[in-house]
């Protein structure tokens, strides 16, 4: 059965891509970055925000949903779109990356995996058919197959094993969202760790399912930038042209650019929120640690030419006392900040992209970046 | 010296007042309600939704901000307003009370007291003279004077040592200020504890001394509320009727009725937010537990009627969600819901007094706080 597309292709730059993607809840500007709202909610940020700085699409966390409030509680409550008051696109994960990470006492085999609670203990299973209901009950736009996800560095034999495992929930997945009403969209994911042969296998397997999106999970799980983005070069072309790609977990400004310039579409990452309430600004002149003393008789803004007016507006003395006086509002004005930049950034390379400009684009970014003066936390 | 007045009363009804105080960085209506912005930072709200839930001016603590980020750091800056970029009116305590309640070491004499900082123990002086100075570097458009606040119930003898301290600081304090430019004010605060006569002592002793406006300060110190009152009933009759009378560290809603109807004009207190951290919303229909479980599915805002986007459009569901879930986006919301309706009630109460119907307010307020489901936290 052929899966509809919603994805529309707009224009190239090499392997660069920008284009746009429908869902049931408004267009996607792609490449797109999601900021993450784990447990239905973004950490230090009003939702009016973070539209307002530039974000098309927002990523929720089925783990955390489905624990606590519970998906059929949201489902009650009319899906969470009504229920967190974002009225716009959203992607959930399958829950499995952080059932992985999070809980205990978890036994994984066919049938999907079992486990037990952060919150209270309590023991879950999370099927492929269940990942896909929770993900519907939630009314997410975009639902993710459930997958394995090894951390790297591991044996060949770990890595083939969880991908033949996430290859048959995919088929499961798939299986089970068909009777998702139209324009709701299920994306596969590749998996494969660092093994070429593997995600070529995963890939072509995936594309022989049929999905309306595919992801490249498994990565920035621990492996290097070169690996990741070695990974990354590998697999996309695999990919259908007309399908959205989307790179899971990822990352730094300066992974974005590189990613993007190996035809992906789509990301999430906690680094911008994180960093904000660890005090770390991303600016366009690179990442700014607000804890360094050298702030705390700065007048100047961040970036004096910014649109963002928090970034344009707030002194960095005052983030410094903000941030080393523990105050939440240096966690909710840099967390703003930093998506405000990460969207800014998007919006440039989508603007680049159409314009045939993005290798200049991506040499202005780094040249100003150097300003910078600490590396970003990954963790 | 005659002290210049920049109160100008409106209209009474009754003994509540209405009127407008004109400070250096704006006009403050009155009866005023002020939330606290201990470290130069309201917690949980940017400074943008203090001013449109309808806050003329804000508190901050001189004990927190001469110690982090310091007075002359500040001043350097442009001033508190400058600083922190809210660009109203402000009110500054003299210190004296957050020394007494959170410093270590501390001894008092007549010179000032001497304490540790609880941020990194380091020896700090606070003489009248020095009070006044941190305020002046703050640029606060209202300085306190330093005063000595005892805690109730206590002893007579305590309590009168305490307040002939305060008076002998305030007139130093006063002679401090003289240097101050045209339109700053220096508050002076009546002291004595439970104990009429004493307070009687002080108030004829702070007005023969001249002050731009009067506090009423050793209140809601630990005493039931009928004996708060019955002071403030006493008290506020013995200060100049055209003079701002200030209730210090005041108080809950009900609070706010009973002591606008004897005569106070301002208010400043941490409840709001305090409470809204703790997942308490007060609302038209009275306090609401959003901790309790019956909110868990339930669609309702807190109060459809509501101008407040926040208090009219959040269901009680995700408030419940979010404060359970420990979400920063919760306390967030119910920060900002709690001030929006304190600054409502105050501006009803504003026009009630101003129509001569504050009576008929006051009872039409209470009957609908009946339907509130538990007390707020007072402390």
């Amino acid at each position: 059965m052929t899966v509809p597309n919603h994805f529309e292709l707009l224009a190239t730059d090499g392997a660069a891509r920008t284009g746009r993607l429908t869902t049931p809840h408004g267009v996607v500007r792609t490449p797109a970055f999601m900021p993450v709202g784990s447990a239905g909610a973004m950490k230090g940020l009003h939702w009016r925000d973070v539209r307002e700085a530039g974000s098309d699409i927002v990523l929720g966390n089925t783990y955390h949903l489905m624990l606590r409030p519970g998906a059929e509680r949201i489902a009650a409550l009319g899906g969470l779109q009504r229920f967190t008051g974002w009225n716009g696109p959203m992607l959930t994960d399958s829950g499995g990356f952080q059932v992985m990470s999070l809980s205990a006492l978890r036994k994984i085999d066919d049938n999907g995996v079992t486990f037990r609670s952060h919150i209270d203990g309590a023991k879950v299973e999370l099927s492929p058919e269940r990942a896909v209901e929770v993900q519907r009950l939630l009314n997410s736009d975009i639902a993710m197959q459930l997958d394995e996800c090894v951390r790297l560095p591991a044996e060949r034999a770990d890595i083939e094993q969880a991908m033949q495992l996430s290859l048959r929930w995919a088929e499961r997945c798939r299986r089970a969202f068909e009777t998702a009403p139209a324009g709701y969209m299920l994306f596969g994911i590749v998996q494969g760790g660092d093994v070429v042969p593997l995600r070529q296998m995963s890939a072509r397997a995936l594309v022989d399912i049929g999905f309306h999106g595919y992801a490249i999970g498994g990565l920035a799980v621990g492996e290097p930038q070169a690996v990741m983005l070695a990974t990354v070069e590998d697999v996309a072309p695999l990919l259908p042209a007309d399908r959205p790609r989307y790179l899971m977990g990822v990352g730094t400004p300066e992974d974005l650019l590189e990613s993007i310039r190996r035809g992906i579409d789509m990301f999430d990452c906690v680094l911008p929120t994180r960093n904000g309430r660890h005090g770390l600004a991303f600016t366009r002149f690179g990442p700014v640690n607000l804890r360094n003393a050298r702030h705390a008789d700065d007048p100047r803004p961040l970036d004096e030419t910014s649109a963002w007016p928090s970034t344009r507006d707030v002194s960095r003395a005052y983030l410094h006392h903000l941030v080393k006086a523990g105050e939440t509002l240096g966690a909710m004005l840099l967390s703003e900040i930093n998506i405000a930049y990460y969207q800014r950034l998007m919006a440039d390379i989508r603007d680049a992209i159409s314009r045939g400009t993005f290798v200049e684009l991506c040499e202005r970014t780094r040249a100003e970046w150097a300003e910078g003066d600490i590396a970003p936390r990954r963790d």
